[in-house]
């Protein structure tokens, strides 16, 4: 039923020492496929991690679109404000402290607090034209830099979805700050537990690309942070019902989500970390056309149950349901089959669109749907892994559990910290006249004539 | 003329089998320009799937941005549904049959019907730790579904070009099924006949990355479908005049543009199927070249005659025009000069425009100009090729006229079916008041003041 | 300090010339890190030109986002047709005479004026067949035309430099006429003083990517461009205030920086110009990292500055701090340490905050801060490879100044000329209505409806 007998629990690439092909060949002339050569494999591998690391930064470009156009337009200019720092922020503190937190000497929990990141001196040596360094080199199996600059653009995705979930109220400045945490701190000592080859790595846990590790760990920050914060003003009337928010640009929202697609190529098919021989070739190609299965069978998903679940053939379902097959694949896309993939993801896009509706019952105010998107498809994802291909179903649970406390937890206590002392939430003034205007001092939309807010018309057309 | 003597005619890669490298080096050590090794091959051939396989998925977003920028914005979430909706059914379909009828032991007409496609079971091998399939999987020369993921976003470039021409009055399900029929069994029934191996491609039909067998037989389906469902309401009005119905959103519709042009170097890029050794690599960088320069000339044509045939400097034409010359290149961008293909692209440019000139002249309605850019310089590129590279006239007018033919009519006859049970056409009412309303229950813009349609304030003003 | 001793000052790569590895194992079985054979390194260095080659491509539909968005909706529209035009205009021109100027035969200041550029006549006989060939073609390093590509594309980026600083006045066919001599000739001939092997190059010049030879030179002609066009209509106003010209859509803005960002990793990663062994494997990934962290720390840089500088906390001032960053760190990606880059990129961040305001106080209007981000930050970047990794002060400090007279002065006598034959600037009229609907007979929003000009609004609120 699985493709592989065993997914990585450990993302660090460790490659077996290899003979020389042309050392084997002269000792065994009939071997036709000796090993790659280790430099080409180090190119290979490390080439990998750079096209499809531009890939996983590009969907950044992708949230920015998708929380921009789903907000109101009052909101749009500081949703995209918040993205392109985040992406700032994520990746200098991921520099400063956050990789060597994650990968680092880890012993079970964290790795070593050291600031700064950079190449490994046999790499500067080679640089500098020291040709013996090449063996040190070439023996590490890919670029070191290679290596940080993919595990980077992972932050910024966590950091993203918090940014959907809690929009249109929290502060620009306070959401900065808890992202400098979460790339600094909270991420990586997740990323410790499990990549970097602590505990939960020891177990076993598989999470290919980031099912938990990645989208739960940001699902999970968020509903701590929507809970701290509250729903928006006006959201939750008093009457019980609901006011609906449509987004302000749907073409663009369409855009954030097809940039998401594309850059999930990237993050699924470069966490293979390696494309130095065939084997890693094939599961490449399995895990991207796992990964655009899962989508596809999400959208179909979504949008099949939208009309019972929502009233109406939903749009905004079905984007969230290819984001939600997407996260539910992450976790194990090289090991199930295609079909499973398409199981997987049509689960996934049912519980994006059910979660949707839950989290409305529950009065819990989730702009874009980043909860359900990211962490109910990304538990579902990695328990997936149980059913698809065998996982060990307690190590999983473990997995999800641990991280979720631990996650949760800290991330609640910072919000509360946070809202202690700066304040989480922008006043009611500024939430009613727009964070644009009150925080940027500009609007998104300057020239564009803007109909009054719905709420506003409609309770004047109750009187 | 021709930058090399024969053009593939089968798009399935068959690598000769080659002697090991390094054995070659002991026999005869002087042949320094042994062939490349054939895992490295395999890992090349592979890789150049995956990557330019992404961008051509890309372009999907950009017929997405074209289109629902070039519809009126009561229209424009119906066209991001379909686009989203149309990717995931045509990759689904062509998982389930698709392919196999396409490629799976093609007898001159068709290949098997065949649920679902999936990895080699000596890939399967491979993944689960046996060395010794490796032999048999590298034989293959790429990864089995890194092929599949190409051929697979080819599909859904043939269903966007329907989605353009038909917009603002198919019904949503109508055209969603649709897709389903012609990326499960109408394209690839036309792919088997060529890049399959069959009775087209035996008679030596060339068709590089698709200028008939995908934009063609868009272009077909688009025509039957324009012509069953008709002109949209008030297009042509009784007095003989045309309405004008302008992009309601001009930067997306060109950030559509760019995507296309983006995603079109992955298109014909990875279309030459290999990267396997020098002269795979020098073909593609040719390509890539040939590709930007015929879009490029497209692009100033367009521009040029827009004044004298449309009154005006038209960017919409210019923008018309870079698909033009992409899509008249896209036969042959591997044999013809760079020089050739600046004149391909300046007449496909040229015939964009006059194709949307004529079109209108005959009362048919195609929204985004789709019918011209990919079925009138798709078939002038399959030809040009005749003239450019010494191509077999005889044997591409048979390969235009029967793909035609075939395409056109199941097509018609398709539509039909759909008209006389479900309907192919909203209704009057929706078709006023907006697909997006009536049909999803949404806006595109809901915060934005938007004009009455220009035709009733041009009606009033009569009055 | 640094982590290369040298960079290359010319851009066209030299292979030395290799033995066969396989040779090389035969003579000595120990050397288990022989050179990676010449054909890989071919594929390689090839298949990176295409790639990255593709991304700077991209950067042109970043340009046309950022500008489109920044300018006023009655402009929005002329400022995508200028771009697509740009770049089909340039791709042309480097076609016809431009790469040959810059890199056939240079002779210190310029190459040879011949017309048309192809593959080698080697190339021509391996795609033909010839096997014999392929030594000749595989020395070469790279497919000739894969390099032409990957220079092309760096052209349209100088000429969308100006478009924006430019946007809102100047007519269409002026600037599409500029463009074609600037790709033609101007920037060419910069080229070859540099990268070609000319003069500057021979002296040490140190440009990895082009902060000068690009950036600079954009920015130089663009200063020209605007002293010559004079601000818009009403931008100063006599009692010496400045007109508030926001950015009409916000959100496009901010993906046209996204795409840019994602592009720059295409344009400095990309022109490490091989990957045919670990040393370069490594040093493009370096220049990713460093690319990616000088972009980020000029973000924040300019955020922080733009509250005592701007008056507020400014989403564009952050987003054009990006650019700061990159165009920053485009001199020396490759020799700098991770940390110089973020150094460099935050003074390149404070320098396009400050540069703005500099500008508006000089009365200079720059519609969307080109000059700052593409002349300044490209100076300082130039200069900064003295500072962080030991550059030749008196040599950089050469090159800029050359670069910058020829580029200003040729630029300016163009711009007169121009100005005074066809004319540089719309009408008043044209200018008032907007270069949409004057010279495209199109509006970019035709069904939205739009506030009259704020500046209207003021004049009539004064009354």
């Amino acid at each position: 039923m699985s493709l592989a007998v065993a997914s990585r629990s450990c993302r660090r690439l460790t490659l077996s020492t290899r003979l020389c092909t042309g050392f084997v060949l002269l000792v065994a002339v009939s071997c036709v496929y000796a090993a790659v050569e280790q430099e080409l494999q180090f190119i290979f591998n490390t080439f990998s991690f750079l096209v499809w690391g531009a890939l996983v930064m590009w969907m950044c470009a992708g949230f920015t679109m998708l929380e921009s156009g789903s907000v109101r337009t009052k909101n749009a200019s500081v949703i995209c404000l918040k993205n392109i720092g985040l992406y700032s922020i994520a990746g200098l503190m991921y520099y400063l402290v956050g990789y060597n937190l994650m990968y680092t000497d880890v012993s079970g929990w964290v790795g070593t607090f050291t600031l700064t990141y950079g190449p490994s001196a046999q790499e500067l040596a080679l640089l500098s034209g020291d040709e013996t360094a090449k063996a040190a080199v070439v023996e590490n199996g890919y670029s070191v830099m290679s290596d940080w600059f993919f595990q980077m653009v992972f932050v910024a995705t966590t950091a993203s979805i918090i940014s959907g979930a809690m929009a249109e109220r929290v502060k620009l400045w306070s959401f900065l700050l808890f992202t400098a945490v979460l790339a600094g701190f909270i991420y990586p000592i997740v990323g410790a537990w499990t990549w970097g080859g602590g505990w939960l790595s020891e177990r076993g846990f598989q999470d290919f690309a980031g099912s938990t590790i990645v989208h739960s760990t940001g699902g999970w920050a968020a509903l701590a942070g929507v809970l701290i914060a509250g729903p928006r003003l006006g959201k939750f009337r008093p009457d019980g019902s609901v006011k609906a928010t449509p987004p302000s640009n749907v073409p663009i929202v369409t855009l954030g989500v097809f940039i998401l697609w594309l850059g999930w190529f990237g993050f699924n098919g470069g966490s293979q970390l390696a494309l130095g021989g065939a084997a890693d070739a094939v599961a490449m190609s399995n895990v991207l056309v796992n990964t655009n299965l899962a989508a596809a069978a999400g959208v179909i998903a979504a949008l099949s149950v939208s009309r019972p679940l929502l009233g109406r053939v939903d749009l905004l379902a079905g984007l969230n349901g290819a984001i939600g097959g997407l996260v539910s694949i992450t976790a194990g896309p090289d090991i199930v089959t295609h079909s499973w993939s398409i199981v997987i993801g049509l689960v996934g896009g049912v519980m994006v669109v059910a979660g949707m509706k839950l989290l409305e019952n529950l009065k819990v105010d989730d702009v874009v749907g980043a909860i359900p998107a990211h962490l109910f498809a990304g538990i579902w994802g990695t328990l997936a892994v149980c059913i698809a291909a065998g996982g060990n179903l307690l190590v999983q649970l473990t997995g999800i559990l641990a991280v979720g406390a631990y996650v949760f937890v800290v991330a609640l206590a910072l919000w509360y910290v946070i809202e202690k002392t700066i304040g989480v939430r922008v006043s009611t003034a500024v939430e009613e006249v727009g964070q644009d205007s009150a925080e940027l001092g500009i609007e998104s939309y300057p020239e564009f004539v803007l109909m009054p807010d719905t709420d506003d018309v409609e309770m004047l057309s109750n009187k």
